[in-house]
C-alpha cells in the first residue's frame, strides 16, 4: 500500500515535469500557429525522451506527428504528453488520435480537453476505445494560458481581447496638446511586439490613426521567430464617422493598406464575433486612445488589461488614459492585478476584471 | 597567499552576516528612537554572539551599552558590530566608544560613520588611538536605510520627504463630487501605519482637513511595537488662507488638538527646514490633496514617493492624483520606481525622483 502510494505521487511528478516540457514545445508555435492552438508533443519510454515536436504552423503537421516521427519505434509501449487533446477528425492533416494508436504507445497524458466541437473529447475517446490508458488534467493552466483565444472562441464564439494602455504614473497618455513621444520606455515597447505577435487581429481607432499615424505591425527581431513565419495580424480601423478613406495615396499607412479593415458601426460586440467567425481571430489586441479603450471597457468587452506605466507625472491637464464616466464610486472598474514587473523603467500591470 | 586570501574572504563573509544581524537588531527601534536614529550592536567571540542590543529609545541606553551588559567578560577580546559609529559624546548616555575601549573589544565594525557633527569619525578615531582595530563600511546601504532622516538632516538640515498617495489606476484620487471611500484596500492602509509611525512630522492640507477630518495618528496593532512607545507624529496642517482655527469645539479633530501645527505661509522650504531645527522632526511624510501634492513636487521637495494604486478606473471625470501643470514634455516629473508589491489587492510603488 505504501508502496503503491509513493509509486503514485512518482508517477504525478513525472507526469508534471514532462508535460511542463511539452508546454515548453509548444510554446515555440506560439507566434506562428494561428489560427490553430500551439500545441507541444513529448514522449516518454523508461523515463527518457524519445520524440519531441510542436504544431508549427497551419498547414503543417500537429506536435505528435513531429514527436512519433521522431521516436520511431522506440513509441511503442511509450507515455505521449500533448498539451491538448489529440484530434479525432481529418482536417488538413489526418487525426492524431489515429496515428497515435497506429503507433502503439501505451499510455497519453491530455493538460486539457479540445474544446473545438469537432474534437471535444472524441480524441480522449477513440484512445481509450483502442485500449490506451488515457489522464486528463495535467497543468492544465499552465497549458490552457498558450492557448486562451483559441479556447475562448471554441467555447463561446467570441475572441480573448486583450487591452493595451502607455500611461503615466498619473494616468495621462500624452500632454494637452497631443504630444506624447515616447512615454514609455523602448524596452516597454519591444514588450508590446509579443502581444501583437500573438493576436489574430489589431483593434485601433480612427483618431490614433490620424493623430499618431502608426504602423501596427509585427517588427520586432527579438520574438525567437523568424518574423516572415508569423501571420500578420488583421488591422481593424473603428471608423463609424468615415473619416478615413482607403487608397494607394491616403496620407495614413494604415489606409494605403489593402489587408485593413475599417469598421463604420460602433457595434463592437458584433465586430468581435464577426473577427471570429469570418476570419477566425482568436486573440484580439486593442490599441487605441482614450476613446475606444473607455468603450470596450464599460461593455465589458475586455478579457485582460495590459497596462505600460511610465515612471513619470504629466499633470493634471494632460490627457486622461481612459474615457470613462461612472456615475458614482459604485459604477468604477475594478479588476485584479494578475501580474506586475518591471519593463525597463517602466511598470507592466496586467489585470483581469473582477 | 592562498590561505591568507580565503581568510580574508571568510572574515568578510562573516562581517557581513553578523551586521545583518545587527541591522535586525536595529531594525527594532525603527519606531520608537525618534529623533535618534535605529541602531543595533552585535558582539561576536570566537564565532558566536555574547551579547546584542537596539537603542530602544531618546534617553535610554545606546545599543552598544545593551550588548556590553549581555556579555559582561565575554566582551573582551570580542568583535563589536555596529550599524552607525559609535558616539564619541557625551550626551544623554556617556559616549559608547569609551564604553567599547573599557569593555576590552578587540575589533569594532562599522556600517557607516555618524554625520552628526559631534561624532563624525571622532568615534572611530578615539577607538583606534586605544588600539582597537576598526573596519568601516560593512552593509552601509542596508544599515542607512533604517536612518534615512536622520542622515539626511545631519547632512543637509533638510529632512527626508515622503509623499504617499493613494490612486486608482487611472490616476485617480476620488469621484467628480469628492466620494472616495475608500478606493485602496484595508491592508493598504495599514502599511501607511508604518509609514505614520517611523515619520517625526506629517504635514496635510488645510482641503483635507474639510473634507475628510482625518485623525493622522499611529494607531495599528500590527507594528510589532507597543502603541505607547512610539513618539505622536506632530501633525503640520498647511493652511496660508487660515480657514481653520484651532479650538476645543472646532468641528474637525486635528483643529481640536493642542499639538497641532497650523503653517500660514506657502514657503514649504522653510516649514521643512524648521521641522528640523526646531522640532528635530527628520522623517516628514506627506498626506495630503492634489494640491499640496503637486506643490511639494513641482519644488523638488520629495524624496520618496509612495503610490498605492487600487485597480480600478474611476474615470476622466474623476479628481486627479497630482495638480501640477508643466508646459511641454520635456517639463514632465521623472522618477525611478525603486520597489513595486502588491499590498492586498493594491500596488505599493516607490519611486525616487531622477
Amino acid at each position: 500500500m505504501g508502496n503503491e502510494m509513493r509509486t503514485e505521487q512518482q508517477t504525478q511528478a513525472a507526469d508534471r515535469y514532462f508535460m511542463m516540457l511539452a508546454i515548453e514545445q509548444a510554446k515555440r508555435g506560439l507566434y506562428t500557429t494561428r489560427p490553430n492552438p500551439a500545441v507541444g508533443c513529448v514522449l516518454v519510454k523508461d523515463g527518457h525522451i524519445v520524440g519531441q515536436g510542436f504544431h508549427p504552423k497551419a498547414g503543417q503537421g500537429h506536435a505528435e506527428v513531429y514527436a512519433l516521427a521522431e521516436a520511431g519505434d522506440a513509441a511503442i509501449g511509450a507515455t505521449a504528453y500533448v498539451t491538448l487533446e489529440p484530434c479525432s477528425h481529418t482536417g488538413r492533416t489526418p487525426p492524431c488520435a489515429k496515428a497515435l494508436i497506429a503507433a502503439r504507445v501505451a499510455r497519453v497524458v491530455v493538460a486539457g480537453l479540445d474544446p473545438n466541437p469537432q474534437v471535444s473529447g472524441r480524441g480522449v475517446a477513440m484512445l481509450e476505445a483502442a485500449g490506451i490508458k488515457v489522464t486528463v488534467g495535467v497543468m492544465t493552466e499552465q497549458a490552457e494560458a498558450l492557448n486562451t483565444g483559441f479556447l475562448k472562441a471554441m467555447r463561446t464564439q467570441m475572441p480573448y481581447v486583450r487591452l493595451k494602455i502607455a500611461t503615466s504614473l498619473d494616468g495621462r497618455t500624452a500632454m494637452a496638446d497631443g504630444s506624447s513621444k515616447w512615454i514609455t520606455s523602448e524596452d516597454a515597447r519591444q514588450d508590446v511586439q509579443h502581444l501583437r505577435a500573438r493576436s489574430g487581429a489589431i483593434i485601433t481607432g480612427s483618431q490614433t490613426v490620424i493623430a499618431d499615424d502608426p504602423a501596427l505591425t509585427v517588427r520586432s527581431h527579438r520574438l525567437g521567430v523568424d518574423l516572415s513565419e508569423i501571420p500578420a495580424p488583421k488591422v481593424v480601423v473603428l471608423d463609424r464617422r468615415a473619416r478615413l478613406t482607403p487608397s494607394a495615396d491616403a496620407p495614413y499607412q494604415l489606409c494605403r493598406r489593402d489587408a485593413t479593415v475599417f469598421w463604420r458601426t460602433d457595434d463592437l460586440t458584433a465586430l468581435l464575433r464577426d473577427l471570429v467567425q469570418s476570419h477566425q481571430c482568436h486573440d484580439v489586441l486593442v490599441e487605441a486612445g482614450a476613446q475606444v479603450a473607455g468603450s470596450f471597457l464599460a461593455q465589458g468587452l475586455v478579457d485582460e488589461l495590459i497596462v505600460y506605466q511610465a515612471p513619470c507625472l504629466l499633470g493634471s491637464a494632460a490627457r486622461p488614459m481612459v474615457t470613462y464616466h461612472p456615475l458614482s464610486l459604485a459604477e468604477q472598474l475594478r479588476f485584479d492585478c494578475v501580474s506586475h514587473e518591471r519593463i525597463g523603467s517602466d511598470m507592466k500591470l496586467v489585470f483581469k476584471p473582477v
